[in-house]
């Protein structure tokens, strides 16, 4: 009993020790938000058969970070990333109203029948993942599933110690507008 | 004299098949306008120093054109042109009244104190030569000066025998919107 107590307490500590490690982590990055954005880095990935390309503006506070080969990779890896699932949206606050109403009005027909205190619930639910699919910061890394793009980036600030985003984003496929 | 004559009706002659030459070119160029653009390539380019890229989608009617070779070295031409020179719009038919309006008001305080009957001609002239730099079809090659982009284009048609067009095309600029 006293064993499963020391134990639980550890993983309670555990726990809060991540926990303060998470705030720290993004304690940084939003002291780093009102830093000036000074440099950056294009990168470009096209598909193999030459049918998909995109265009990735990563931005930087220093050259020193930007000029950095991993900065590149990172660039590029969300390149590969917006040309694999062709997101609509950098993030959350760029999706138009008139896009959240037209996706209400096909998901308030699936809970037609639902208890009424549910239905709430589970449109937004319905809505956060579509448009989660849609949004390139909250997708999930096509090279790693248990990571959002925003985790990838955020991981690059406290690494680079400066603050980073990406800028815009354009992707062409052939003949598909 | 009889000579300089002889040597006169040469020249024309020489002009004569050069027109018709030409003539040629565009007939084949403007049969191939109603065909059908089905398939296409994308090319990036991206300046050694990563902060410029740019992003074109070349389009031609067939796989076995667009699949070739050449087909792609003239879209990475064309989307290195992009990158170097930043043009506003694709074809002269893109420009907006407004941005018309805005330039010619510019020109016509440079027209001032000329005489009435040729400010028009150079008000024209001024607008041509200005939009012309803007508008991609309409720039001179930067790899050949004698070149415009739309004979680029157009000597690929004859050469493929088919309707070669440009989609679209983005560039991006570090911190530069």
């Amino acid at each position: 009993m006293q064993c499963k107590k020391a134990l639980e307490e550890a993983e309670g500590n555990m726990d809060k020790a991540i926990i303060i490690l998470r705030k720290k982590g993004s304690d940084i990055a939003s002291k780093k938000s009102d830093r000036l954005l000074g440099s950056g880095r294009i990168a470009s990935y096209v598909h193999g058969n030459g049918t998909v390309g995109s265009l990735v503006e990563l931005w930087s506070e220093t050259d020193f970070v930007s000029k950095n080969d991993e900065f590149y990779a990172l660039a590029y890896d969300i390149a590969m990333q917006v040309a694999a699932t062709n997101p609509s949206y950098l993030k959350m606050d760029d999706v138009t109203e008139e896009e959240k109403k037209r996706a209400l009005e096909v998901f308030e027909k699936e809970v037609v029948g639902k208890p009424e205190d549910m239905k709430e619930k589970i449109l937004k639910g319905k809505l956060d993942s579509y448009l989660a699919d849609k949004i390139l910061l909250e997708q999930s890394f096509i090279k790693d599933g248990n990571m959002k793009i925003k985790d990838l980036i955020e991981s690059a600030i406290q690494k680079f110690g400066e603050k980073i985003e990406v800028g815009r984003f354009a992707r062409f496929s052939v003949l598909e507008k």
